[in-house]
């Protein structure tokens, strides 16, 4: 029977690929059936709610027509139906508050003449609206979906988006486009990281002073919270709040600095890092303030789940203050980590009294640790199986820090089962929820955060949502460009942000943007190691305003990659050629305009290491075109170069250059 | 006196020439005197309010701080100021509700160590605050205004931009970004077309089926009328709302048919043009009818003036309707024309019964147009210099019709006191109180009306606001970019539309951008003229997806004009060179493409042409460069090309043409 199912499986993805290229589907439906005609979309496109409806479908009915109008320039009249081109039938009511594990699942079926979605109950059907999104692409006739038959459901059922909205404020219409690009891609958690070192960031009402003094002014009312979570309620979406403790709190001691366990004054902290404040989990005081704001809190937020965070103790506020140690002692905590696991099972209490379920991250879970507190896995994939042996439900995102700069192949292929999970006892795999992508906004500004997310995120969500087997790179990158079109349909800004900060660098956009092709942003944490940032510090520099990967070097690379195999179409020399010309003379164009903006003089350098990796690199596709064995000194020479020229300058990574040794190698071998 | 005020303006206006090219100021101030030094704009810029203060100045203060920081990328901290970086000094209170000819002056005086803006009340300070954010660039100490004194008033008390909402209705944000759009060009009246006889815009409680049956519920709530009246005198701008009548109005007839002059039943009109449905003057009901109405609307819009259309009645109801008829000749009213200045009396009777002053459209007047009532000039800058020489105060809107997709530059060079205006007397100039660009929107989806109306639209308001001897076009040109890239900033979207709109048309979208960079939308009303078009009309090919003004083609025809003048640089003819090989080879990038979509299918001829044209340029241009003169026959086969090539071909117009024919023409000479 399993045998069975995978071989349709198989079989139906591979069908999937057949579908054309412009309807790409990201994630990739469960099982794709292609059939022949399509449906064409054009002004008279009518949807119809059939079976159980409530308000939140006719709200999608009309968000979907106004996303399928943005995506096409179709003006559909608002009108009654009197055929509908497109049937919603749906079953039942959902939960009244979302629930883990709910049926997600829907049918669609396109044929020339009309479409179907059927779903059980209103979440599989705006699931299905999303996918006849992205089925709809231009054809000779006009718009339309190709014909198909859909049958989906999610593998995962905690797919989740993390934003941070501490350390940099995001407004609610950050909050709002993400959501939307969320629903667009099939995720289903918004875990909204509420609190840090840098700011609190929700009105309390029952301790007033956490967002007045802690948040600088720069904190979401209750009101707006109310109308993010029916927001995203209306989008099939649950929010889980998180409050980081006991450490990452600097902010809370602004205004309550009884809650800490040094000295204070504190002050809001305007650095990057991990700092030395932590709650005093030895009086009882602070856990009668933890009772009410937890009240508070959980009243506000409907789901089951509430995160409280616990990463990154580093203790030194316990260790310098002799009533904390004395209390370790008397109390055999053993340690620091002892008197975590002892704050953390307290909150845990205090959770569980007013009915919600923990999650917190890896360092809550001790051999005590409760069997329904979740736990969330960053530091690697161990933490994760660990947990789950123990019989800990668990998500990861260690492998989806989207911060970090990684290309979306890398994130495409972590799986959460995969890795050490995969030693695990099915038993054990089905505690495994699924997983979370993480945006810790250390250097994202409203203004660049959802080119830090997107198009990166859909590649994770497929990962959460589609059969293990779909881990094809290839696929994966040939659909993100078009599903990366359409987020932007949706509000996102992730592509049409660059061109405004490009515009205020430089008189010379057009050749920025050319030389902005050729670089990405250093990985990991390396640009904090290269300078001190924080929260005043102006991320308005070119390593600010690019994509954290180059589709232009992508696709010159892939080019390359086929040039070096000896596989190259006359199409491949060309782009190769053109690309490395290009590059090469944009230094020209910017050379005279570098000096007027201290946003661009630091990019002479990186400009003149373009030119000289291009040179190198027409040189060598030269020799390969000719079957010319270049001259042992010069290639040398040029190795070496390229070797230099890998390393960040003005913290960009000049990403042309590992074609290019690659260019250079191949041209050896002659 | 008047002879040396003139030349300090000139002097003045010659020395703001000086102000670094990124600091583009637009309109133009009155009296700009550039000193040495800049004043730079970090995290640690600051503002202050003194003297006079209410809402709507730290509301302002809040906002340019917010547009500061997007066109600079700076965080400014939200803590109170130490010592602020920009002083505001107002004196006092402006009106409750904005008059005409308030003092709208201000003093912006520039230093190195500081800024400080001084104004008679919130209007004069709310304007030097939008010259401030035009005057700060890049430098290389990072952001700065450079040291600079300035004096400015506007020329003209009514500076208006008119909206149609009628015909594709725009939603809030769109009303929303084109004020503020307004406030950064300074402009000061939105003139709100509410009705048309495709939609009857705005929620009326009196008369309900106004809007309910007659928007397909596209209309504005109360509520969202009284935000969008409270954000714009928050900018410093009146709105004056229209309601078109006795024609123009079959929306209104829809729910109300007893107020038209034919049998009805009535439907929304789905297409463009003048209709044959008018009010019934001959009927008492009517204007029991007009006098509740004005009355609700006159409640809710606060303006002192009330515009009531007037404009394009064919009479063909009128004519058909022998009661009609029997009482036009029953009261000795001649016609139809003296039926509609009846009308028109009526109504203006009503406006001043609810203490409004009566606007119209050049048709209202009459010689018995009462002195009060304002005459908008539509049809010709002489409808205008009669109305004044009648007595009454008038706007010109004519040479503004921004629709009609004309250069910036024959819009700037339209004087409201040009032209017949010229020859009035001092005391009927007086009456000229400014004027108005018209988005009328028959061509215009919330997607692409920016486009429509920015950038060109900042001309106009430094034709409104400027001296009338600031009219040096190439200094406007100049100017216009850097402004319309910081029009972005504000939330305008003329310049990021495109993009995505070529995206969903071509799987190529770099080479459709060359290929759109060549072309402009038809002149006036052709495209009309070619295909019949309506409210369900996808906008959404390369014609709509374009700017009305390439300013592609405007600098290479500029680099031409150099060309052929003998005035050239060598970046003149590398720029030219290098843009006619860009456009000859898109065709070969996008042949494979078109067939694929048929918003592309009809390019072919259009990129086809492209590469003749650009081919000849080339052949011209080595011509010229080698001083070698053409076959006379190749050369007139060449012009007869380009001759046909001149023809819009799917409905665009090919604008490289232009500067190829002087190309070839000039290499004839030799």
């Amino acid at each position: 029977m399993i045998r069975r199912s995978l071989v349709c499986l198989l079989a139906c993805v591979v069908a999937a690929m057949t579908l054309p290229a412009q309807s790409a589907l990201m994630p990739q439906p469960a099982h794709v059936t292609p059939a022949s005609g399509q449906l064409v979309v054009d002004a008279g496109f009518r949807v119809a709610l059939t079976g159980y409806t409530e308000p939140r479908l006719t709200a999608a009915k009309d968000r979907f027509l106004a996303t399928l109008s943005k995506q096409t320039g179709l003006i559909f009249a608002p009108d009654a139906p009197a055929t509908a081109t497109l049937t919603i039938k749906t079953t039942a009511a959902s939960a009244p508050v979302q629930q883990i594990g709910e049926d997600e699942s829907y049918h669609l079926a396109v044929t020339a003449t009309g479409a179907e979605i059927t779903a059980p109950n209103p979440l599989g059907a705006l699931h299905g609206l999303q996918t006849f999104l992205q089925l709809v692409r231009t054809t000779p006739a006009g718009f339309a979906a190709p014909a198909v038959t859909i049958d989906d459901a999610p593998r995962f059922a905690w797919r989740g988006l993390m934003i941070d909205s501490g350390r940099h404020f995001q407004p609610i219409p950050v909050i709002e486009r993400n959501i939307d690009g969320m629903e667009a891609v099939k995720l289903n958690v918004f875990h909204w990281h509420l609190s840090e070192d840098q700011g609190f960031r929700i009105e309390s009402r029952t301790f007033p002073l956490l967002h007045q003094k802690g948040s600088n002014g720069l904190y979401y009312t209750q009101d707006e919270v109310k109308h993010v979570l029916s927001y995203a309620r209306d989008r099939g979406i649950r929010v889980v709040p998180e409050f980081d403790m006991p450490c990452h709190t600097t902010a809370w001691f602004v205004g309550y600095p009884d809650l800490a366990s040094g000295k204070g004054p504190y002050a809001i902290q305007t650095r990057w890092g991990v700092f030395d404040p932590g709650m005093d989990p030895t009086r009882e005081s602070t856990f009668q303030f933890l009772d009410k704001f937890i009240g508070e809190m959980t009243a506000l937020f409907p789901d089951a789940y509430f995160h409280v965070g616990g990463d990154e103790c580093n203790g030194k506020e316990w260790d310098a203050n002799p009533r904390i140690q004395a209390y370790i002692k008397d109390h055999n905590l053993k340690d620091n980590a002892g008197l975590q696991a002892y704050f953390t099972g307290r909150v845990q209490k205090l959770v569980t009294a007013h009915h919600k379920i923990t999650v917190g991250w890896d360092e809550v879970l001790q051999p005590t640790t409760p069997r329904d507190v979740v736990i969330q896995s960053w530091r690697g994939p161990k933490g994760l199986a660990d947990a789950a042996r123990q019989g800990n439900r668990v998500l990861l995102s260690n492998g989806y820090y989207i911060d970090l700069n990684q290309p979306a192949s890398e994130h495409y292929l972590v799986d959460p089962l995969g890795g050490d999970a995969a030693t695990l006892t099915p038993e054990q795999q089905a505690l495994v929820l699924g997983g979370e992508a993480t945006m810790w906004s250390e250097f994202v500004t409203p203004e660049i955060i959802d080119s830090r997310i997107w198009p990166r995120t859909a590649a994770i969500a497929e990962r959460f949502w589609s059969p293990a087997s779909v881990r094809d790179v290839d696929s994966m990158y040939a659909r993100l460009e078009p599903v990366s079109e359409k987020l932007e349909a949706v509000g996102l800004t992730h592509r049409s942000f660059t061109r405004p900060m490009l515009e205020r660098m430089s008189t010379n956009p057009d050749a920025l943007a050319t030389l902005a092709s050729a670089v990405q942003p250093p990985l990991g944490y390396q640009r904090e190691e290269l300078k001190e940032f924080g929260t005043a510090s102006a991320l308005n520099h070119l390593v600010d305003a690019i994509s954290p990967e180059s589709e232009t070097v992508r696709l010159f690379a892939a080019a390359v990659a086929r040039i070096t195999a000896g596989s190259a179409t006359p199409a491949d020399w060309t782009h190769a050629r053109t690309q490395l010309v290009e590059w090469r003379d944009c230094e020209g164009h910017l050379k005279s305009s570098f000096s007027s903006s201290d946003l661009t003089a630091e990019l002479a350098p990186v400009a003149n290491d373009l030119t000289v990796v291009a040179t190198i690199g027409l040189q060598a596709l030269d020799d390969l075109k000719n079957q010319r064995t270049p001259s042992p000194a010069i290639a040398q020479a040029s190795l070496g170069f390229l070797k230099e020229a890998e390393k960040p300058k003005a913290v960009l990574r000049n990403m042309a250059v590992p074609a290019v040794v690659e260019l250079v190698q191949a041209s050896l071998k002659h």
